[in-house]
C-alpha cells in the first residue's frame, strides 16, 4: 500500500514539479478544480501591468498595431496550434466557446447542405450528457435555420456510433466529457462518421492542454474549445476555434463582423470573408483577457503533452486506488471510466449526499466541484498537481466520510 | 478672435476639469481619439490587480461567487443604465457589439415574424455608411435565416424615413455616424418605425457615455453599443445590449447558451430562456476584461450627462470655429452636421491627403485617426480633453498644413 512517502519520493523524481513554481498558488489549498478555472501563471500580472499601464495607457489606440492587438487572435492560435495537432493559420483565440459552437456548427451544417448528396440530411447528433450549453447552442441555431434541423440527444455512450447514421448532417460531440471524465475515441468516431457521410465537430473543453490531441490524424473536421481551464487562461478568457486548411474555403459562418472580412478598414457595405482562418472571426477581442491567454500558453513549450499525459494517468490513477482502499466501506462510486484511454484529467466519484461532502471539502481547503447529480469532480492538473497533493486530498476526504462531517443540509449556491 | 489664453482661461472654469485627473494620460499627448479607445482610468490597474492576483490567484474558483464573476454582466449593466435612459435589470454587459447586434435584430425578426399583421415583412432597412460590422451581421444573420429577408441600403440621411415603410420588418440605425459624427433624431424615427409598423434598433457604439440618451422617452425597441470609446472600459472591452421590460417576454435569440438559461446550473438538456434581461446573455464572458468597464462606469458617477454634453458642444464648436479659421486656404471641408442636435462628439474633416496629414498629427502628438475616404476624425471627451488641449491641436495642424509637414505617400497601414 502506497504511504505518503512514497507520494513525496514520487514529486522528488517528477520532471514536471518545477512547473508548478510558474504558477501562483494560494498557501493551504489544495486546487483539484483547474479543470473548471486554471491556477494563475505567476507572469500574468506582470503582463496584464504592461497591457493596462503601458499599452493602453501610454500607447493608447496605435496599440492596435504598435502592440500586435489586431493580430492576437491568430498569434495566440498559433501558438496553441501544436497543443491540438494543428497547423500554422487554422486557430483563432475569440470569443466564447459557445458562440466558437454555433459558428462551428452552422458551417458544418451549410457545407453539408451545398453537397448535393447530402443535401438532404437534417439531423445533429450529440449526447444528452454532453455539456448543456453545446445542446442549447444546437438547438438554438438549429431552429433559427430555414431548413429545419433536427437535435438528436443520444443516452448512452454506446448507442453513439449507431445513432451517427445516413441522415446525420453533422455529429457534435465533446471529446471528454465534463462529468463523467469519459474521453470518446476521436479516431474511431470521426472515421465513423465520415463513413456514414456526415461531419464531425468536436469541443475540446476539457481536452486541450489535459490530453495529447491530433486533430489532422484523428480526423476531426472541425473543433471548439475553452482556454480558462486547463491552459490556465484565466477567468472566462476567450476561447478557441480550429479550422483545418481544407475546409477554410468553404467554411461560412453567420456571425460574419467585420474582423472577419477579407479588408476590414476598407469599410465596404457588402461581407466578403477573409481568406484563411481569419473568417472564423467576428467582432472586437477584450484585449486584457486575451493578452493573459499567452501566460497560460508560453508554460506548455517547457514540457510536452506527453509528459503531461504521462504524470496525468499516474495522478489519476493514484487518486482512484487511494479513495477506493482508503475510503472503502463509504457509499462512493466511481464514475469515470478506469480505461487510460477512456479517460481525461479529472476524477468523478458519486456520493449520495456528493454536494455536503464537497463542501466540506472546500471549507478544508480541498478545491474540487460538484456537478449534479450527486458527481464529485477532483481535475488533476500536471502542471501544478503534486503526488502529494493527492494524498492529502484523499486524507482529508477520508476524514470527512470517517467522521460524517458534512452538512447534508447544505445550501446549494450557484456553482460553476 | 479666441486666443490660447481664452482657452486656459475656459479650463480654470470648467466644473469637469478635475475629472481629467482621473485618468492616466501620456506626456506630451493630445488625445481625440476616445471615440475609437477610452483613455486608461487610474483605478483600472489596481482594479486589475485585484481581479487577477486577488480573485483568480487567491480564491480561484470560488470568485464566481464570492467575488460576484457570474453576476458581473447585470450588475455593470445595471450600473449603465442610467447613462441610457435605461431602467435596471434592462443592460447586460457582454460579447461583442457585432454579437449583441446579431441577438437584437434576430429577436427583433421573430417579434415581427411572429406578429399575423406583420409576418410577411421581409425588409431589413439599415444605412450605406452605417458602420460596416452593423450592415454584415444583418446580412450574415438575413442570409442564414429560413425566411430570406433582404438588407436595404439606404443612401443618404433625407432618404432614411422615406424608406422605413409597410415592408420595413426592422430599421436598424446607428444613432452616431462612426465617420460623419451625424446624430440621428431618435425619437422622430423610432416614432416614424412605429407609425409604419417596423421595429427600430440603435446601435450607440457612438454615444453612449457621449451624448445624453432617453431610450425609453425616445421610443427606442432595442440597442446595443460598446464600451470601449466614450466609456472607457479598455480595449475591447465587453460590450452591452439593452432589452427594455416591455420586449423582455418576447425576446429570443439564437445564441442560447447558458448563461441565458433560466436554470444554468441545473445542468438540463433543454434550452429555457431566464426571465429577463439574462436571456441576453450566452456563455462564459472573460472577466478581467469585463472588470474593468467598472472602472470607466465609476466616473461617470461624478459628473451628469447633460455637464459631458454641454462641455462637448464647446469643445466641438470650438474645434470647428477654429480650425476654419485658422486653416482658412486650405482644402478642408467640415463633414460633421453644424447643428448641435444632430451632432455627436467627434468632429470629422475631410482632405485630399486626410491620411498623410494625420500620420503627421499623429507624430507630432495629436492623436485622432483616419477613416476611408479622406475623413480626420477628431473625438472630444469632455471628461478630459481641455479647451488647451483643442487649441494646440488646432495650432498644430496649421502648422502641418502650412508647412505641407505630410508624407504624401505614407503607406496606410491598418487602424481601427
Amino acid at each position: 500500500m502506497i504511504s505518503r512517502n512514497d507520494c513525496l519520493k514520487r514529486d522528488t523524481l517528477d520532471p514536471l514539479a518545477p512547473l508548478r513554481d510558474l504558477f501562483d498558488l494560494p498557501q493551504g489549498v489544495i486546487y483539484l478544480d483547474g479543470n473548471s478555472l486554471g491556477a494563475r501563471p505567476k507572469t500574468a500580472l506582470a503582463r496584464a501591468q504592461a497591457v493596462i499601464a503601458h499599452e493602453w495607457g501610454k500607447d493608447l489606440i496605435r496599440s492596435w498595431n504598435s502592440a500586435g492587438w489586431f493580430d492576437l487572435p491568430k498569434r495566440l492560435g498559433n501558438r496553441l496550434a501544436p497543443l491540438l495537432g494543428a497547423h500554422a493559420e487554422e486557430v483563432v483565440v475569440t470569443d466564447t466557446t459557445s458562440v466558437n459552437l454555433f459558428k462551428a456548427l452552422a458551417a458544418a451544417l451549410r457545407m453539408q447542405a451545398q453537397d448535393p448528396a447530402r443535401h438532404e440530411r437534417r439531423v445533429i447528433v450529440t449526447e444528452r450528457s454532453n455539456f448543456p450549453t453545446d445542446i442549447y447552442m444546437a438547438q438554438g441555431l438549429s431552429s433559427w435555420l430555414a431548413r429545419g434541423y433536427q437535435v438528436r440527444l443520444v443516452d448512452t455512450v454506446d448507442e453513439l456510433a449507431g445513432a451517427i447514421d445516413g441522415h446525420t448532417a453533422v455529429a457534435l460531440l465533446t471529446h471528454v466529457n465534463y462529468r463523467t471524465g469519459h474521453q470518446h475515441d476521436m479516431a474511431a468516431l470521426s472515421r465513423h462518421a465520415h463513413d456514414q457521410g456526415a461531419l464531425i465537430v468536436w469541443d475540446l473543453a476539457h481536452s486541450a492542454g489535459a490530453v495529447p490531441l491530433d486533430l489532422h490524424r484523428d480526423g476531426a473536421d472541425l473543433a471548439v474549445g475553452c482556454t480558462y481551464k486547463y491552459l490556465n487562461g484565466g477567468p472566462g478568457a476567450p476561447a478557441f476555434i480550429w479550422v483545418p486548411q481544407r475546409h477554410q474555403g468553404a467554411f461560412r459562418q453567420p456571425l460574419s463582423g467585420w474582423w472577419g472580412h477579407a479588408a476590414p478598414f476598407a469599410m465596404q457595405p457588402d461581407f466578403a470573408p477573409a481568406d484563411g482562418i481569419a473568417r472564423a472571426l467576428c467582432g472586437t477581442q477584450p484585449i486584457v483577457s486575451l493578452a493573459l491567454v499567452e501566460s497560460g500558453l508560453e508554460i506548455f513549450e517547457q514540457t510536452s503533452m506527453q509528459a503531461i499525459r504521462a504524470k496525468s494517468l499516474v495522478l489519476t490513477d493514484l487518486f482512484i486506488e487511494l479513495v477506493e482502499s482508503r475510503c472503502a466501506g463509504h457509499p462512493l462510486a466511481l464514475v469515470t471510466p478506469r480505461p487510460h484511454a477512456r479517460r481525461g484529467s479529472h476524477v468523478s466519484f458519486t456520493h449520495p449526499h456528493g454536494y455536503a461532502v464537497m463542501q466540506a471539502l472546500i471549507a478544508r481547503g480541498v478545491i474540487g466541484d460538484y456537478r449534479e447529480p450527486a458527481i464529485m469532480r477532483f481535475g488533476f492538473t500536471p502542471l501544478y498537481t503534486s503526488f502529494a497533493d493527492v494524498w492529502d486530498a484523499v486524507d482529508i476526504l477520508k476524514q470527512i466520510l470517517d467522521q460524517q462531517a458534512y452538512d447534508i443540509d447544505a445550501r446549494r449556491d450557484a456553482v460553476t
